[in-house]
């Protein structure tokens, strides 16, 4: 196989956004003939199938949506990933690759290790950088990728042509591929990604738990709403990221609990200049990097 | 004055997103006939007057910028009030309203009399709630306020006249007018506005504090420009905004630490149904704002 020959066959195992929207770019393109759809929800299924997302639906893994694919993409929340594996393993074609999306990867790697073994060669962790709030079949678009970066996180016992295959695939839809240790990529993530996930859920539950937090989001206006849009993100999906990355998350969040002292301080001795330049300082970072995309 | 009677002359001190979004539409309805602006900084005055925020240019307030004004609109930072309402004070035409657009106004009252006890009548602190991250003459733009919110917080000694005219003008920017105590005031907006600000800001100084920040930036994405977006806000805006509703936001940064803390023991404890709990009562209460908006 040929990083950039079509693939006969895609099996796309979690119909949503993240899957849903890679198999439609790569239909329209052309480099895949056949996507199969594994869901357990029959409903999404029906959706996908009826806005072509996907050509077969199944319901489950079993050999008829599984033995057929070139690629097994697995979309599904983190903490499903040894479970998937496990039950992929004595039904894959025996060139088949395995690849997955998720937001956490020294777990996907170990559920690789741990349960295709045999098949490590052809497993190929990779996070795109993309989402949205939105989730399910029906949120699946076209062009999601375009301009956004893909990260692969090698373990080191990859066949060359499945990483290139992989990235082909990841470029084809618009993406811009990196690579980097799974180590690596969860730090940056917790940091940069999870916690601010965390952070808004915490701020918005904080809203919810106040006996005047109805009253007072009918006054809440644009800053909140794309503050707390991330709060609106799949609970299940968040809940297996988070645990998965809860060690970096639990410095992070140490971190954040120093920073709101430091402005509590500063705002109990309202000490003006300090908490000019704290604003200041954060701004240049966040328009820096604004300037930077 | 009838309340929609269009004004001779408004003065506008500070020439930025707010006043000159506002008296732009006013002046584009035929609701005022001269607008003039008052600001320290001379090119941004230039700017204001070249796209016609606009007629007339000051960069001090005196008898010639303030004297023919019906409205005197201060559209300043918080804490320049007090100087500018004594400023003002022996300048203002005998019948000059005098309005605010601060988004803390327990001091903005408490500006008007000291500053104004003989003009009392004829001060209203009103607050709209529309902003960006942008500032300045440049941001200001056409039907800014159309549906956005414009709150009216009365002292109890205004003129009905004086308040007619006030929401009257609010009201034909499009704006949904509400009237609330400066008291009830200042809590729901530390809660759903000022509150987020801060939060993005610490996040951010985490992130810029952080040896390795700049690294992680790099991968930054959707999630963490929205939810970051208000950090590019304008800091002495903000330092005044949190200065004057420090004791609500104490209250209100002891309450993030609490939900902090609660993740972090949930973390700790790899509570899966916990965390799955608290991140969708979050997102419930997002999405249901959401759907109310």
């Amino acid at each position: 196989m040929t990083p950039n020959a079509p693939l006969q066959h895609i099996t796309l195992i979690g119909v949503g956004l993240i899957g849903g929207s890679f198999v439609l770019d790569l239909k329209r393109l052309g480099r895949v003939q056949t996507v199969t759809g594994i869901d357990l929800d029959r409903d999404n299924l029906d959706r996908a199938l009826e806005r072509r997302v996907i050509d077969k639906a199944f319901t489950e893994i079993n050999a008829e949506s599984i033995g057929h694919a070139d690629l097994v993409l697995i979309a599904t929340p983190v903490s499903t990933l040894p479970t998937i594996c496990q039950a992929i393993a004595p039904l894959l074609a025996p060139e088949a690759y395995v690849s997955d999306v998720g937001s956490t990867k020294r777990t996907a790697i170990a559920a690789f290790r741990q349960y295709l073994p045999e098949r490590i060669s052809h497993c190929i962790a990779a996070h795109p950088i993309a989402g949205s709030d939105r989730s399910g079949a029906l949120a699946a678009q076209f062009g999601l990728y375009q301009d956004k970066k893909l990260i692969i996180t090698t373990h080191g016992q990859e066949r060359p042509e499945g990483i290139a295959l992989i990235k082909s695939l990841w470029q084809a839809v618009g993406a811009q591929t990196f690579e980097m240790s799974a180590e690596e990529h969860d730090a940056v993530f917790a940091a940069v990604s999870h916690m601010p996930h965390l952070t808004a859920f915490a701020y918005v539950h904080q809203i919810a738990d106040h006996p005047d937090g109805q009253e007072y989001l009918k006054f809440a206006a644009s800053g909140f709403r794309d503050f707390t849009r991330i709060a609106s993100s799949h609970p299940a999906i968040w809940t297996d990221i988070c645990l998965d990355n809860k060690n970096s998350l639990i410095k992070l969040i140490a971190g954040l609990h120093d920073q709101l002292s430091k402005l509590e301080r500063i705002l109990e001795q309202e000490n003006r200049d300090a908490l000019y330049r704290y604003f200041e300082e954060a701004k240049q970072t966040r328009d820096e990097w604004l300037g930077s995309q």
